[in-house]
């Protein structure tokens, strides 16, 4: 059984709820109370010493971080689609991946947690950070559909929920219409599920 | 031919200069001189629009991002200790992946980038990040020697350099003897390569 140990307000526990959808996959969810601390119980720090969201519980099998989860799951219950055999298209989703971890997390992310939560960051730092990762994906996308490769891969799952979420960090998606296209072919994929708060056309 | 687009004292580069060599791969240096802003140059850009060392070029296929290019040489060249084909390790290594590319990054290396180098920085939040991830580190390798698994992966690799960088960033790596032990071992590793400032005993 598959456990993912989940926030419901949170985009990284998202990108595991969207690969769990698309791939069809059975789960339960188990809730951590953050704001309660309970990622810093002696028990949640067995699974994750980082004390963050998500892990996922895979019979046993303990994961912490969103992309590696995405790995995880691609890896044993994808198709090649989801987790290619050849290096270059690999290396090119580590690269996204990367990505996702730094500059989405520390950009588009950080702004989210201050304008719908209060949390107090380095605004201008996230801006900057935000608007350069965000006009290096537009122009990305000018050209082809997925960001690696013709089809869709976990690149697109660990990028796309801070993207998507970005309304609620007080961001203007619409200057990015390359972005915007994307967005539509992500949620047309079968399986695709949303959370609340993401851009709606 | 590899060509790695490289700059003397960046650590990102060399998690690369170190898989190259420990996997006895022959390859160039192209020297990218951040300083008079070679990395902005439209040349440039085409290889990596983020404008960020290294860059990779395998004959022709152009890698971004120091992990990504971990991910590439290990798939490629590599033998199984270096690219398992289990989804569960795969996915433990990518954990390490995503600590190299945020928390290693927003700790250990902005704080030697400031105290090395002066870039302005906020100090507290990055001995913040420091602090809690050589905290995690240092357990971790309590009972393996190893991040993943009972052999090095591209898991240390990503995380070494910038930790062995520690006493240009004023930190003292003394507090930490599971990883200075983890040190040695790699220091051990047939074609071990250092790079000037890292820690010796």
């Amino acid at each position: 059984m598959i456990t993912l140990y989940d926030m419901s307000l949170s985009g990284n526990c998202h990108k595991v709820r969207l690969l769990l959808s698309l791939l069809g996959l059975p789960y339960q969810t188990q809730a951590v109370d953050l704001r309660c601390g309970e990622q810093r119980s002696p028990d949640y720090l067995q699974r994750n010493p980082f004390a963050q969201v998500p892990v996922l519980d895979d019979d046993g099998l303990i994961i912490r971080d969103s992309q590696a989860i995405l790995v995880h799951l691609a890896k044993r219950y994808g198709c090649e689609k989801w987790w290619p055999d050849d290096a270059y298209q690999l290396a090119q989703i580590a690269a996204w991946l990367s990505t996702a971890a730094n500059e989405i997390f520390h950009g588009p992310a950080k702004l989210r947690v201050h304008h719908k939560f209060g949390s107090p960051i380095d605004t201008v730092a996230a801006g900057q950070t935000t608007d350069k990762v965000l006009g290096i994906i537009d122009r990305h996308l000018q050209n082809q559909d997925w960001l690696v490769g013709d089809s869709v891969s976990i690149a697109d799952i660990a990028v796309y929920p801070y993207l998507a979420l970005a309304p609620e960090g007080s961001l203007d998606i619409g200057a990015f219409p390359n972005i915007i296209a994307w967005f539509q072919r992500i949620r047309a994929l079968p399986g695709y599920v949303a959370m609340p708060g993401m851009w709606q056309a």
